[in-house]
């Protein structure tokens, strides 16, 4: 890039909470990536400060309508004392897929990737290594211009902020129970289920709380159009195994496209075994529980990585997964993502970028 | 209530814009009203306080996960000096049941209803009196809380802004034209259509931009599941003359119950004009240009009162509406809502609350 990102370090350095206390983005580390977008100017002042509160007018227009994005990934430190970023070129692309969505100016790949890489460094401190751990890292983008007509800001700002995270489900790898959401919809085909944006997830909260009030974890999302079709488990993607072939439900429009769904079918494909990204309808997965052939069913996300199914309730009916337990594929593949991204197993597909200390 | 509002009078009074330099929430006023959340505690310290930034951190939930809320409603000063305040207790229940979707803890709607009083007394002077003008209210609701773990905030804030206002649309209450949106959606019945929050107006601002580059002023949306029946024009609901009748689409799920469109369908019943609620297709709305019995047709909300509609653009094909000139029917709704608004005509329905000076 050009312009060179400007670094103003903090003198005022935290305490570091110990891993048994991380949780999932409960704590933030000493410093945060700013840069601003005004129109005309494009996207300008790249700088590394102290993790400080955002000060915005209250027209801002992100409290009103919503125009934001945001990425999520992780960083780890291997054994050997490397830094690594777990496909971070993906969440990039995908966070301009966003912004084109959501009519936010395009931003530089390179010099996102290139503050994440500045400000990971800067933090290295900060990136637990117990397993399970790891430094989660946060891009969003928010729209900042101070007026109320309902139309593309002409303010933004890109910011990004790092925390040391631990499971993201108390459960860890243990099996969830799953409601099959019958009155609520996350999105349609034409809307913005495939973009990363806020408004996506607040739409969600008022299921995942029925489903928690009747003692499930997670809700699983049904399309909005037939009401038929599964789409995703909570704010994850979701896989079956049925027979000898793993089932996804495709890239239609309204599910988002996660990189870590990427990466269980490339790993599934990579072992010879088939998946099949396609509509499958909940009346299918009920059926083939009933025969035994769904014999594995999990989400897949950035946060938990995989998060087992162990029972799915719908219609009034309970079906186990598996007899509840994690399923052997299920573990094969947390473990293989698990390794990669740690650095303690090969990395066939060149997935992991290697953070250099200049 | 029973907690008073603490009032903080700025002692740096900005100047005011005259009527033409207005526009739309382009300015706010010297005050704006904060009430905080904080689950344990409840809403608490109501408090009128100098207009000033928002400082949140940046791992606030309104950031990420796009929890907020928003209404809007129009203050007037009429002419005998009475400062009137359109149906804002319809405003404010639907504020509720927008929070109640949103997963956001319900306001005591007497207690907002008293801010509000108090926060537009207080800036009197700033309520412009020429016509077509007016004191915009802007009530909303963030999600304060910093943490990424995708649930339910723990802390809020219920914030009221107040700006001057001429007239929403440049082109005033002369026809628009229109742009049937053919790919993007709006929202489905299951989501958040019916709820106004932050995401909705986010998600079609990339229809509203290909529309004007293709030279038209606004979108009207068609529903998620049939693309095929109407639901929203632009942000406002929409009305058509059909005959002798006033058609609009019925409250399905993924419309806004909207105070103009309410206020609109009683003025007519008022007027023994027969007003049907339904389902009304694109293609119907076609059939009936194509044979002379579409008259009229316009969109109503709180910003614009009525917008009329000169012209639909629909699979390649232009269908002007009544040569496209403005109809006497909407020419007639727009004085009788405006005329109750400025307290110049009757108010037979007991919209308007005038704001005491106690």
């Amino acid at each position: 890039m050009n312009t060179p990102i400007i670094v103003n370090e903090s003198t005022d350095k935290k305490a570091k909470p110990s891993a048994d206390q991380l949780g999932f983005g409960k704590y933030f580390t000493d410093h945060m990536f700013i840069m601003d977008y005004d129109s005309g100017l494009g996207w300008h002042d790249p700088r590394i400060v102290p993790y400080q509160p955002i000060v915005l007018d209250p027209a801002a227009k992100v409290f009103h309508y919503g125009q934001t994005v945001f990425e999520g990934m992780k960083a780890f430190v291997a054994s050997d004392g490397r830094i690594l970023l777990f496909r971070p070129e993906k969440n990039l692309r995908r966070l301009n897929f966003s912004n084109h969505r959501m009519s936010i100016p395009q931003l530089d790949e390179e010099v996102a990737l290139e503050a994440i890489r500045q400000l990971v460094l800067l933090e290295r401190d900060w990136i637990p290594a117990e397993p399970g751990t790891s430094l989660y890292v946060r891009p969003f983008v928010i729209a900042t211009q101070p007026a109320l007509g309902v139309a593309p800001s002409e303010q933004y700002r890109f910011i990004v902020i790092l925390s040391p995270v631990g499971a993201y489900y108390a459960e860890g790898i243990n099996p969830v129970s799953i409601y099959v959401e019958p009155e609520f919809v996350r999105a349609v085909a034409g809307g913005v289920g495939n973009a990363k944006t806020a408004g996506n997830y607040a739409a969600g909260l008022i299921a995942q709380q029925e489903a928690s009030r009747q003692g499930y974890s997670q809700v699983l999302w049904l399309d909005g159009v037939h009401r038929t079709y599964i789409e995703e488990v909570g704010s994850m993607n979701v896989f079956f195994k049925v027979g000898d072939t793993v089932l996804t439900p495709e890239l239609n429009g309204s599910i988002l496209d996660g990189v870590t769904r990427d990466s269980v079918i490339r790993l599934l494909k990579h072992w010879g075994i088939a998946v099949e990204q396609r509509r499958i309808s909940i009346a299918e997965l009920v059926e083939a529980q009933r025969n035994g052939s769904l014999t594995e069913a999990f989400g897949t996300g950035t946060a938990a990585v995989i998060s087992p199914i162990g029972e799915l309730y719908w219609q009034g009916e309970k079906f186990s997964v598996n007899e509840g337990r994690t399923g052997d594929l299920s573990a094969k593949i947390y473990d293989a993502l698990t390794g990669i991204q740690r650095g303690t197993e090969p990395d066939p597909f060149g997935w992991m970028l290697e953070l250099s200390r200049a």
